[in-house]
């Protein structure tokens, strides 16, 4: 494949960062490829593994020059960044992010950039529940959709940003933001808080140990605790600036489980019977369409002591 | 391995008793095993795939003779089961079972057996997401813990259930009836319950379209619908028969889950950071005790279209 920007300025170098730059590593796809991160450790450790090809002592420097800014820091910390490398991005430059919201990115940064760079939110529907820098791999985008968010961005820009994600082996569709965070409210927000809240509630059970749940987890409660293990900080700010829409599926979520609760209570197994057969559908069109694997147990067997 | 019982009769040809009949084979622990499905289709696909050594066409005629019998049949079936093979147990057999609630299966079982049968009702905690007589293999049970809750039976009868579950590869514990139902209502009960109910409300969404929910699954949502594609039939009978637990589990898990709504509204990402880095731990604990894959995504890698 060939290049597709001059330089590249990843800033945060976590999960998605180094996924992406293994990634357009394999491919070619870009000449040099700028990195900063906020810790003096993840600096050193990019340094160590050779993640970047230069790893810069501050996003002003890491973003001087680039043709393409990606913004892989927390939601939260958006706005602090933008606003330290406004001055030093380059007239035509495109900015993008991974971040998993997107209105709340886009007011986040939008208002601080000069009028002569390209704006181009931009969302990953891959991660994995492990984070940092030595955490990312370049098969991670294979096969998941990338959403593009251009807002009425250059069309040229657009499409240049959407070859990089093809290139890194990532379908890529473009959606419009409050969509975006809906549909991400669906099918990664509430469940995140789910998972989430039921290993916190097995966590804290007096009657049965932790011990016991530990063992006892291959009877559905260990497929939660995998997304349960994501990255708090990033998740944290998902929730805090999703907030409309996470609380609108959380609300239609505990109204179900009411419904479900209390024909369990009054033994209705019939609406049992009919809502476990309809779920079932889903999952077979999510295997049809390529988005996950049909192996028994995600395939991976039994796991060893 | 040397074999264990003389001849083995399974009740009933899903995932589970099929998984153990070829763990069987395969370790030479049982004599001669035979077979009975209510559903004629089923006896025939047993038949075809050469699963058990003889099928029989009446659940009293796979019983005539058999040291061990167990029933593999839905929760709401065993007293059916049980009332039709009482008069033909052998006299010293013993007999158990795979539910995965033991107090109803119990009430259910215990009060028809004769009184010159061991009862020993057993829970192997395995399985995964597909159901019927396809879908059993040997390793099924390998480094997963199979509960036996003998409430009194004869010593010498537990013992050798326990090598039989030992020798097809899980770990053995024994447990009270009505804790382990707890403990399966925490582990595995409301779990289920929970990835149902965020299936069915994502199916259910206007806004959102399925094609939508199924092509952006990856972001977390579609490791739920792996356990809400489980079998409804059985998953009805699991919450009709731990009706408690289940419900307290759930009350337990609504109340977390407002006091995270209730932490996003206010915007205490203070609470929400706290509650995420808590959950942590109990993955590691799951990877640590061998009950789970450390590999990134349950180490699925990219599923391919």
């Amino acid at each position: 494949m060939s290049q597709i920007y001059d330089r590249v300025a990843l800033i945060g170098l976590g999960l998605i960062a180094s996924s992406m730059f293994w990634a357009m590593k394999r491919g070619g796809l870009a000449g040099e490829v700028t990195g900063y991160a906020r810790s003096e450790e993840t600096r050193a450790t990019a340094r160590e593994i050779g993640l970047c090809d230069r790893v810069c002592e501050s996003a002003a420097e890491a973003v001087e020059g680039a043709d393409l800014v990606v913004l892989c820091v927390p939601i939260g910390a958006m706005e602090a960044v933008t606003v330290e490398i406004a001055p030093h991005l380059a007239k035509g430059a495109t900015v993008s992010d991974v971040g998993s919201v997107k209105r709340a990115v886009i007011e986040a940064v939008k208002p601080h950039l000069p009028k002569d760079v390209h704006f181009v939110p931009a969302h990953p529907l891959a991660g994995t529940e492990h984070s940092g820098p030595k955490s990312g791999f370049a098969e991670l985008f294979e096969n998941r959709w990338c959403l593009l968010v251009p807002e009425g961005a250059d069309t040229k820009a657009v499409a240049r940003l959407r070859k990089l994600w093809e290139a890194m082996g990532a379908n890529v569709d473009e959606m419009e933001a409050d969509h975006h965070d809906l549909v991400l409210a669906v099918t990664s927000h509430a469940p995140h808080l789910i998972a989430y809240t039921m290993v916190g509630v097995a966590d804290d059970l007096r009657r049965v140990t932790d011990s016991e749940i530990i063992k006892y987890s291959a009877a559905g409660f260990r497929d939660f605790t995998r997304i349960a293990a994501s990255d708090p900080t990033m998740w944290r700010d998902v929730f805090l600036t999703n907030k409309d829409a996470t609380l609108e599926i959380l609300g239609r979520f505990t109204e179900e489980l009411f419904a479900l609760q209390r024909a369990i209570r009054t033994g209705d197994g019939d609406h049992l019977f009919d809502y476990f057969t309809h779920t079932r559908a889903i999952r077979r069109g999510i295997i049809e369409a390529g988005q996950d694997t049909d192996a028994p147990d995600f395939g991976r067997g039994a796991a060893k002591e």
